[in-house]
């Protein structure tokens, strides 16, 4: 069976943990440098756990999954078995971020927002992998495969596109629901209201072929009276104002190209 | 039994004989200019149907559930029975759309996406309601009462900002959504990637207490290398690298305020 080490203690971590245990191949040692948080996340699949650079388990592979600017740091501070495989999971970094030591080096990046409490389904979630040896491809391919069954090879440049598209689609959409917060407060009113409108929203672009066929609202109607009226209702609100007018310019312009 | 006619054909108006219907008090007739529609829509319920303003059925309620900017010319072609009360759906309407020798005037918006195709369920739909006399508001309750069990009086004023609120949550999302896919063509992969992640996404929103408690990504970690990478790999789209730009400062800055 291969042997997999986890390296970071953050909600990708755990949600790797979760996903190879589940899989049948739990991880032979997570490394994590606070210990509770190690601990914590070794308890899930009752496997090792280590907080000192020495302490790093012989292992085929290695995924740090730890945050995007730690990368470089946490890979250059460990001596990794020379056969061995290091991957990161970070969706705009490329293979250059490991020291020249490391020579099979791979990528291995889930289009997905993990977050503290909820357990996500890593079988449904797109894994784009990544290789600078075949070696270094066929173990990334077999881990990732155990993980989902929607693994997809891709370069570092496409990948960082993919990962700039879930900034919008994921991190965007999430702070379009927290000014819609904002906005129902000043109305007197609270989250709740926009709870049902948010779920429906999501659930039909999932069921639809393309977002832009279930497009609706002011905007793509080119409605000006209630856009003025809303533009006219953020003038205390430069920086909302000025997202609404460019959002709208923006849906206007793609209803017209599709 | 209250009599109810509803008046428009298209998905509000749909979602409205549906609910209706569900409630148990189907609306004694659909009214649409077209006929195809208004056959299609009255079937749903086994009402009777009309296109001709003269044909319009003796009722207590009528709402007009037509596009915004239809809704005062709509409003102006019938003559309404004088005790009746005459309700439109909109959000950024004001009650001063109808014709003076209509009293008794009202509001039910439903703070809800309604698509062809899909139906929601409306007894979770929250309605803002709002009424020009006593007895109007009276009736509108009642009527909104029946479709759903989150019903709330609001003002003209305060249900415009909700609606605000509603075109950041519903439309700009989607359109998140819609850039992500466009984003996803340029990586040579396709929509099919991010929809895990858009069902997530707003999964998350929806359980947490309030979205800025599950932002996540760049933005919010004010993580700048990432955020330049993605913004100059923008470059050539400057729409969306301004969109980019103001609404990673806005989640900076929201993030700052919780």
């Amino acid at each position: 069976m291969k042997k997999i080490v986890i390296i970071g203690s953050g909600n990708v971590a755990e949600a790797l943990v979760r996903g190879l245990s589940g899989a049948g191949c739990p991880p032979v040692q997570v490394w994590a440098r606070g210990r509770t948080k190690a601990t914590d996340i070794a308890r899930l699949c009752g496997c090792a756990f280590a907080t000192e650079v020495k302490e790093l388990a012989p292992a085929d592979v290695y995924i740090i999954a730890v945050t995007d600017r730690a990368i470089r740091q946490v890979a250059a501070s460990f001596n990794f078995p020379p056969d061995s495989v290091v991957a990161h999971t970070a969706g705009s970094v490329g293979m250059d971020v490991f020291p020249p030591q490391v020579k099979n080096r791979a990528v291995l990046y889930p289009v997905q927002t993990f977050t503290k409490g909820r357990t996500v389904d890593f079988s449904e979630t797109p894994l784009l992998i990544e290789g600078s040896s075949q070696y270094a491809l066929r173990q990334v391919t077999e881990v990732a495969q155990m993980l989902s069954d929607k693994v997809r090879q891709m370069s570092s440049e496409r990948r960082m596109m993919v990962h700039a598209a879930a900034v919008f689609a994921c991190n965007f959409a999430n702070h379009m629901y927290s000014v819609g917060e904002e906005l129902t407060r000043e109305a007197g009113a609270d989250f709740e209201i926009l709870k049902p409108l948010i779920a429906e929203t999501a659930g039909k672009a999932v069921a639809a072929r393309s977002p832009c066929d279930v497009q609706t609202g002011p905007a793509v109607r080119n409605d000006f009276e209630t856009r003025s009226r809303h533009v006219e209702l953020l003038a205390q609100k430069p920086y909302l104002q000025n997202i609404y007018i460019n959002i709208s310019k923006s849906i206007w312009e793609t209803s017209k190209k599709t």
